[in-house]
């Protein structure tokens, strides 16, 4: 019996030849992340714990992202918690306000994570980083602590769902269709501490901006993690950013995964999760007229570079409703400099848009655009559970950027074909 | 005895000839202002008299800016509101998120007030609007609805106090050297309810956001206005701007000042307000040496194209300090698009700075850089109270952009020259 690409990333930081589903394992840690509403619970642990050391400075990236710049006082305390344990222990991937961006848009974009690493994070949405070929996964802040101190973590290794992914998308559909189509096929719990590795000849198609958003919303599957084979795409976004060799894994031949799915890619369409649940998606046909309140495009699921090329192609030269708000955040300080000399920046301004610094804000109902009673928001984000972005009786629906910036201009749910030539 | 330039005002807009210190008069209201904040209130006060129409749907102007983009569930049911009243009222003048500017920068930028008019604002800083000629002061929300409704409010007329400026600033000192010069010198009380009339040849090299920045900060020093008359720079202002005719009012050779100071303004130096009132004035001599944590750039006192200018000069291919946060925020979204434009936001980016949107935020403890326990900030904002950006036991020093600029690169209260060869 073979294993599975995440399989085989476990077995080799755990020193093993072998491992089984259900098998627990002491691996190896990469890299261990936290942010500003994540690390402070983990520091709090660590010193209780009466470590006095971390395992290596330049295996830890503390990133304040959430409700930076702060937002309360509270915000501002957790930050400067952070801020102190990082300079204690000489952190060198510490990213404070202005310096940072968004925790799991910045790590790979820096170079900071790589393929065939084993990745732990106190935030949900660190499976993000299997679109390199790692084995990524998010923790608690306890286990965060003990991370930080000793290098290694125990995992029960998962066993594995498999998608084929075969054709190529249509215009104007994204990874984020992939992702919604996907979870609205298997459900909240499809993917319940499985693995979901992706595979078939549509990989090669995808942008890594969209495997890093298949990827990232790994977890609303309640997946272990997400993980994409690394091809010439991989490589040529590690190239120039990642300084240190890395390791390819592939699945064996004999790899056995508890299901399979084949995906063709040209079948899906715009497709958006309706309140209150990441598996209630719904194709265009199914949205009916929907008026809507306010737009968010950004987040670590879409905040990337090719998400503002894809917004700002449908907001060049045209406004967004009267009655809308539309915000839109890079995800990192380079993405925000990149999309200002692209000229993005001043078709969202003239189109009526917000921009915001890089920050989680919004997402999870931190700052930056909370939402009133009644009030409907389309985002890029990756939940809409209930009370997400605000108010308990608010709505989030999630999309794509293209969708999110057609509903932006018509003022409700819209396909980026309504408002295209 | 002849009148000063603000009692023409009030005299002309009371269709009286003659008005006196003291005397209370009922006048007509070009222009009624709210935010966010204060719009909610007045709202409310307008319901329960029963009120069911505006005086003029063209002269009430609602500016969403003190907590927006929506920082909390409560500031979204404030903005929902206005929203919502503007929206019943057909309100000429609403500014929502990402087609604001903070209302201060906006209002003048927009030409939506002018020389000669009269203007109440349910905000303390609506005396800005007097650098360009125009008796503006801040009222209660009570007397906001009144005002949206009557289009008349009742005055106190004011004394005034007479500042001639002679002279012209030094290099790197500004506008904002000069009020925090002044309040130094009379005290936070020292012009209460009386008008600071501003005169003399040194007004002939201000610029026009440097008067803004004087004006806005007359409540400061307990005024009902800040005034400047109407010369060659107002009108260029003006040119383009202001779309109606406007009257230029000057005050009588005769008038009555309860006090006249004489300014030179070539010998202010660069001024800070050190915690916690705007009258602890101290010039650069007077500082020691002092240890900051974070710089804002921003708000209606400093946000303005000529305030990122001069901090972008100081900024210009240096890093700020490692353990600093630098905000900078743009005060509208014009001012924005001409700072992107002309270079200034990828100067701080690449400084390290974070460039924010239009907002009060951080000014007045709202978001966007609050300061945790013990946290020092060199502000370009106005009021540096106990707790006013945060925790009751941080600091605000109140400086210019110029100071605010050399603070962030050096990591203390420093003064340009610091820093610039």
């Amino acid at each position: 019996m073979g294993m599975t690409m995440s399989q085989k990333i476990l077995a080799a930081h755990a020193g093993l030849d072998f491992v089984a589903p259900g098998q627990l394992i002491m691996a190896k840690l990469d890299m261990v992340l936290g942010n500003d509403i994540t690390s402070p619970v983990a520091i709090n642990e660590f010193n209780a714990y009466g470590f006095d050391r971390v395992f290596s400075k330049d295996k830890i990236s503390l990133v304040l992202d959430h409700f930076v710049p702060n937002k309360d006082i509270k915000a501002a305390t957790q930050s400067k918690q952070t801020r102190e344990f990082a300079k204690q222990y000489d952190i060198t991937h510490f990213y404070d306000a202005g310096r940072m961006g968004i925790e799991h848009a910045l790590l790979p974009e820096q170079g900071i994570v790589k393929a065939g690493d084993l990745i732990v994070g106190a935030d949900s949405h660190t499976c993000t980083y299997g679109a390199l070929g790692a084995f990524s996964t998010g923790v608690g802040s306890t286990d965060m602590a003990a991370a930080m101190a000793t290098g290694e973590l125990w995992f029960k290794v998962p066993s594995a769902i498999k998608f084929n992914l075969t054709g190529t998308l249509r215009p104007y559909v994204s990874g984020k269709d992939v992702i919604l189509h996907i979870i609205g096929k298997i459900g909240v719990d499809g993917a319940l501490y499985q693995s979901m590795e992706f595979t078939g000849d549509g990989v090669a198609s995808l942008s890594m901006d969209d495997r890093l958003c298949i990827s990232n919303m790994a977890i609303e599957a309640g997946a272990k993690n997400g993980i994409f084979p690394v091809d010439d795409i991989t490589r040529a976004y590690m190239d120039g950013r990642v300084k240190e060799p890395y390791t390819v894994f592939e699945a064996d031949e004999d790899a056995v995964y508890e299901a399979e799915y084949t995906i063709d890619l040209s079948e899906i369409d715009h497709t958006v999760a309706f309140p209150h649940l990441p598996e209630n998606a719904r194709t265009k046909n199914e949205w009916g007229t929907l008026p809507i309140d306010q737009v968010v495009i950004g987040s670590c699921t879409n905040g990337r570079f090719s998400d503002l090329a894809a917004a700002a192609e449908i907001l060049k030269g045209k406004k967004i409703a009267d009655h809308i708000r539309c915000i839109v955040i890079p995800a990192t300080q380079q993405i925000y400099k990149d999309a200002m000399k692209a000229g993005f920046l001043e078709i969202f301004i003239d189109a009526g848009c917000v921009v915001s610094t890089p920050t989680c804000g919004p997402c999870l109902g931190g700052y930056m655009g909370i939402l009133a009673e009644g009030e409907r928001c389309v985002a890029t984000t990756n939940r809409n559970f209930v009370g997400r972005m605000g108010h308990p009786k608010s709505e989030v629906y999630l999309a794509s950027p293209q969708v999110a910036a057609a509903s932006a201009i018509t003022g409700r749910l819209s396909a980026p074909e309504e408002v295209m030539n």
